[in-house]
């Protein structure tokens, strides 16, 4: 296995086998456009080195006709679709959780999270091309190439999305991130990648594709990625009741400064971080220096012609001397803001952490 | 002037000039549907009675054919459509913000919210039947007949939506609610009904549409319903800064029981509401009866060929002799929730109240 451990010594790693990492947020927040090594890695298994001249892709299920594609039959049949979409962990910002009370998976910072431009194929194309059914009961499950085990269970990464989303023109198989070919640990030879969902609905190493009348019934879909209320624990868990994650709450995390910070007093503190809504468009974003008693609005940056981007926010604050609790908060267009508390979301899987992200930093 | 007061004493009657009621929520939550006489009525100005034989609705600006319509040939010329759809007013549950400082405009409690049965013709119908442009730019003005004056200024109500939403098929010039004519109060013998929208933008007493490259002047749309941040006051606002209200973010109220209601101690006390999720589905609705320290999850009702109505939800706690503080918060598809507080969404103006709804109560 590749070990990108060694190769990338910068990222934050939370787990080597399977490899788990994410980018220092101050890095993550230098660039709109997450360079592909900055990007975070999330990994269930192994991470396969497959020869792009030797994939295939299957496409089959309810459709008319199963087709068996080569990388090059994918790039010369169909056009060249390009989508800047942010991709979140379900996990990202887990850590917060993790301070109320344990909860499984890694402590992703808010690092679990990028934007990239994606080059590759329309899946609606791919699925018309085979004469899919296009009813609105039917889902599309992908398959990948990885090699995945827990608890002693071994299986390959499998996800589904809904037939209304995969016909979407946003959807792609993607073979290219921000214009280059795919880094192993980012998928490569293809992959897919579902704008506005959590990373979880975009498989790498993508092997094929089914049209059928269920969801996915693969460990990945049915057996984790669900949200639970906090009564619910690890032992108590009944599966078939968890709301599988699909697309993604309202967030906002604060970049710069890093936690435990020791700033100098002076006239200002810039403070800097990304903010998302996956439906709707970001609006508004407050930052305090007290908690959240009071607030004062950021400027925001987002580019108008990439709706599925993340939004940049930027805001100087006049710190006096002491100790302070910088917060975020992110507001929609439809006026939907955040829960305070991380203890609002807390659920035993750790997923959809999105309450206000608190920084404690000390000015002297 | 109609004086509702009168003819509908069960009404919480907050201004009888312009009338402003809602029901009790009991009553609110008896019935999916809300009956007409037990819908709140926002009013901001006169109710005006006019002839339906005479009415005519005038439809103009970028269109190739400007329209001048009777309500017989709006109903001969055009298909009937029927929509089921929740109508929040933007200052439902203000007094729950009104109780942290003092905001402008009625307290409403969680009553200013119907779902019903709406009918007429579809927007997209009428303005494809003017030859109306379509770009995604343009904006689509209602003008009504009703006369209004705030602080010595008189005008009549005008408000308008993009032309996005005014192509969808939802959106309805409609002359029925719930199989009747509409009342005087609720706009008859024509108004605008846009699902997923505050009320504020589904004009009563329609006279007007006009298609136009500018979102409408009146003081309805350019000088009220705009959401600010906390610290902007009356005297403060930039109005050209605020963030126009369109579509609802996520609420829930319980309905029953109500405020302060003297319980007796038994095996069980039953709680029911309503939620909404404007541009999803609600998953799931958590109930407390400790404030939200610990919850449990509510029983979920929705019409699944309605998706523009609203959740009905219901929950039995067992609760011992004392003080209990019961609250509720809803989750949609996304994993978001509400936050806990009123003061967390606090603005001068006192819209978009959606904190967990809090209801004190006393076991005996």
């Amino acid at each position: 296995m590749f070990n990108l451990f060694h190769s990338k010594p910068d990222l934050i790693v939370h787990s080597e086998q399977p490899l788990n990492a994410e980018p220092p947020l101050a890095r993550l927040r230098a660039a709109y456009i997450t360079p592909q090594p900055d990007f975070y890695v999330r990994t269930h298994g192994t991470i396969p080195h497959l020869d792009t001249a030797k994939h295939r892709l299957h496409v089959g299920g309810r459709v008319a006709t199963p087709l068996d594609l080569s990388m090059n039959e994918l790039r010369d049949r169909f056009p060249r679709r390009a989508v800047t979409a942010v991709m979140p962990c379900a996990g990202n910002r887990r850590a917060d959780m993790q301070q109320v009370r344990p909860v499984s998976g890694d402590p992703w910072a808010g690092g679990a999270i990028g934007n990239a431009e994606w080059a590759g194929v329309a899946l609606v194309d791919v699925l018309r091309a085979a004469g899919a059914e296009e009813n609105e009961g039917l889902h599309v499950a992908f398959s990948s190439c990885d090699e995945c085990e827990v608890e002693g269970e071994r299986f390959r990464y499998e996800a589904s999305i809904a037939m209304t989303k995969a016909l979407s023109p946003e959807v792609l198989l993607a073979y290219e991130m921000n214009g280059e070919a795919l880094a192993p640990e980012h998928g490569a030879p293809l992959r897919a990648v579902v704008p506005g969902y959590a990373g979880v609905r975009s498989p790498k190493w993508l092997a094929s594709i089914e049209v059928q009348d269920h969801t996915s019934n693969g460990h990945v879909q049915a057996r984790d990625y669900k949200l639970f209320p906090p009564d619910v624990t690890k032992e108590t868990a009944n599966w078939s009741k968890g709301v599988t994650i699909y697309d993604m709450p309202l967030n906002a995390a604060i970049c710069e400064p890093a936690p435990h910070a020791e700033l100098k007093a002076g006239p200002m503190t810039t403070l800097r971080g990304y903010a998302i809504a996956t439906a709707r468009a970001i609006v508004r974003v407050d930052v305090s220096s007290d908690g959240g008693r009071t607030w004062r609005q950021a400027e925001l940056e987002h580019d108008p012609e990439a709706p599925w981007s993340w939004t940049f926010w930027q805001a100087s604050l006049d710190l006096c001397a002491g100790e302070h609790e910088l917060a975020v908060r992110a507001w929609d267009s439809a006026g939907q803001t955040q829960p305070s508390l991380p203890d609002d979301t807390w659920n035993f899987k750790g997923y959809l952490s999105a309450a206000w992200h608190r920084v404690p930093v000390t000015v002297g």
